[in-house]
């Protein structure tokens, strides 16, 4: 499946922070047939550093997509029953506009001129493309990471517009933990004098300050066992220990490796952007309760975690689960057993496979003998 | 208890690279007095980023020691009843030598000139002080973190020297995770132009490097937990988000300080010296198994680690206990339950000073029943 990543323009964005983005370039990907009703949509959501290209082999690059393992004839997400999309994020460095981009006002790059944006943000845009394509009601709503939380802000801002949502290894809010990992990425970035509060594009852009970002990134996404199998304590090409500060064990040589790999596909600036809107994250935005803050959702939902995930533990979807179900809605939740951490979402897909594929099929089932216009919720709340 | 750091200069220490330090110093710290006997004298060992001000109030900062709440008259480790002694430990920069030292054979600091060094050469530093002082025997070596392991490389490498160990949230060997969160650090401190290769000695430090390394570890000493208990996402001194990427959240406010301020006390090359040596360590040392690496231990044991301290999980203090156990060794051991990740040895001090202390006196009378000049052990292993 050989793909390409396409563009669109939209004029406008209004944004949370009460500016307005215009114009505004969304990079996107597409694979399989929408259906004559426009039922069978599902869209996408990346992680962090995702991009437009999740699934087939790039026409460009000749590489696959990020998730796939998940997408495709046959798998997951059944591009042979389902029309599957996937858009780079708003405030992104992959074709969707984002500080890296012209500013129409000064023809020079945003940088640090480029708006606070949020989740919600980010998912606004994500709605203006669906409505291009002229889909009213998305079959389903999926990502991990970031992606689970632009899910969960997809139901609550969009109820009648997605018939469901699975929400992988995610969170309702940003913890202290995480905003602290993001804030040291953030401080390695600006830390690096060539991040030049924010004007490198044309000159040498943050390397160093990126790489260290990155290297925690990685430590956090893997868990202690996984590093563990995967590293040990092995050295890397010699007997005994190096010296000073070459590199000795393996696993610093895979840090370094990611880190430096890191920079050639990414933007700093973006880095800067991306995880302060993770980290403003919180579906209750003062809402109150979470239950408050869900009670116009209607969309079925798939909540699943993994055993291994410390970056995105366990109790933080279930406390999503909880809330749900304390409103009666249809909600299923799956722990997976990994010892991948949170990248199992993106590695270790057996399971994610079988309970994703089930749940879409039932739910397009129940959508067919509703009838598409339809919704199926909400579902009134035992009190 | 007004204390004052102290220190003596050993002609010199071989180290395990090869090399020998000539001129060797050692700031050290005494609390209590030496009985007759030299029975009642108690080497703490302090922890990565620690010093030999242990306990009372330094003379020169007005400040307290940093395991002042567990030494002191009638604390855990009772200063009415033993000797306790603390000394900055080998590659420091808080008054024992390192690489912010004078170099003899050049005038100028060390730098990267300094030699690579292990935890067993930190321990070795350690016995000459304690020969100095002309005691043959401990009663106990304790420390937590990186103390733990000196703890354990004492009992493996001066089994007669040593009645017992207490190992508090340590291991045996550093892992591929505890490794990469290091390596991370260091990759942060080098990063900084600043550090010029480790040449900055008269001039600027790489504080903005050493900054970052610093709030890493932070996050790794607390729990998901006490993140949230501490700072939840409380915003700082504002009413909602702000501009850009100043500071938002208070958990981010309390890194920066933090990581300032360490840059006040702290060398880098230091850091990257005592990180690497706690990276090599690994007791085992191509002796094949944890078993096998024990099998000299005489020393009575008591094991501590925490629930929520995710940096040195209990199994790795589990995996210490089980060795000594099947070498039949007296070994305690003790989970104890705490909410403040790997920091709980130093702040959540109230369990862990009833075990201490009670460990502490019962191989007190233990030594006087036997006799100062007969070992305890070793007990003789079941086959």
């Amino acid at each position: 499946m050989i793909v390409e990543t396409r563009y669109v323009r939209f004029d406008s964005l209004p944004l949370d922070c009460g500016a307005t983005l215009a114009p505004v370039d969304v990079a996107y990907e597409t694979y399989g047939e929408l259906n004559a009703d426009k039922s069978n949509a599902i869209l996408i959501l990346h992680a962090f550093t995702g991009d437009a290209h999740a699934a087939g082999i790039s026409r460009e690059t000749g590489q696959p997509g990020w998730w796939d393992s998940m997408i495709g004839p046959g798998k997951a997400f059944d591009t042979d029953k389902y029309f599957v999309m996937c858009t780079n994020v708003l405030g992104g460095c992959r074709g969707t506009t984002g500080p890296s981009s012209i500013n129409p006002a000064t023809g020079k790059p945003y940088a640090l001129e480029f708006p606070v944006i949020t989740q919600a943000d980010m998912v606004r845009l994500q709605k203006k493309f669906v409505d291009y394509l002229g889909i009213e009601r998305l079959l389903a709503v999926a990502g991990g990471s970031m992606g689970a939380m632009q899910a969960l802000q997809w139901a609550v801002d969009y109820p009648d517009a997605i018939a469901s949502a699975i929400p992988i290894a995610g969170t309702w809010r940003h913890s202290a933990q995480q905003i602290a990992f993001n804030e040291v990425g953030r401080q390695a970035i600006m830390a690096d004098p060539d991040w030049n509060e924010g004007n490198y594009y044309g000159g040498r852009p943050p390397a160093r300050g990126l790489a260290v970002a990155r290297m925690i990134g990685h430590i956090t996404y893997m868990s202690d066992e996984s590093m563990r199998e995967k590293f040990g304590r092995r050295l890397r090409g010699k007997e005994s220990f190096g010296f000073h500060f070459d590199i000795d064990f393996e696993v610093e040589s895979y840090l370094r490796y990611r880190g430096t790999k890191f920079v050639d596909r990414f933007d700093a600036n973006s880095y800067l952007y991306i995880t302060k809107a993770m980290d403003y994250f919180d579906i209750t935005n003062g809402r109150g309760s979470l239950v408050a803050a869900l009670e116009k959702v209607t969309a079925r939902f798939l909540v699943i975690s993994f055993t291994s995930d410390w970056l995105y533990p366990s109790y933080q979807s279930q406390e999503i689960v909880n809330a749900l179900r304390s409103l009666n809605r249809d909600v299923t939740y799956c722990e997976l057993t990994s010892n991948y951490g949170h990248d199992a979402f993106l590695v270790d897909v057996a399971e994610q496979t079988e309970v994703v594929r089930g749940f879409l099929a039932s739910t397009f089932r129940e959508i067919q003998r509703r009838g598409t216009r339809r919704a199926i919720g909400p579902v009134p709340a035992v009190s």
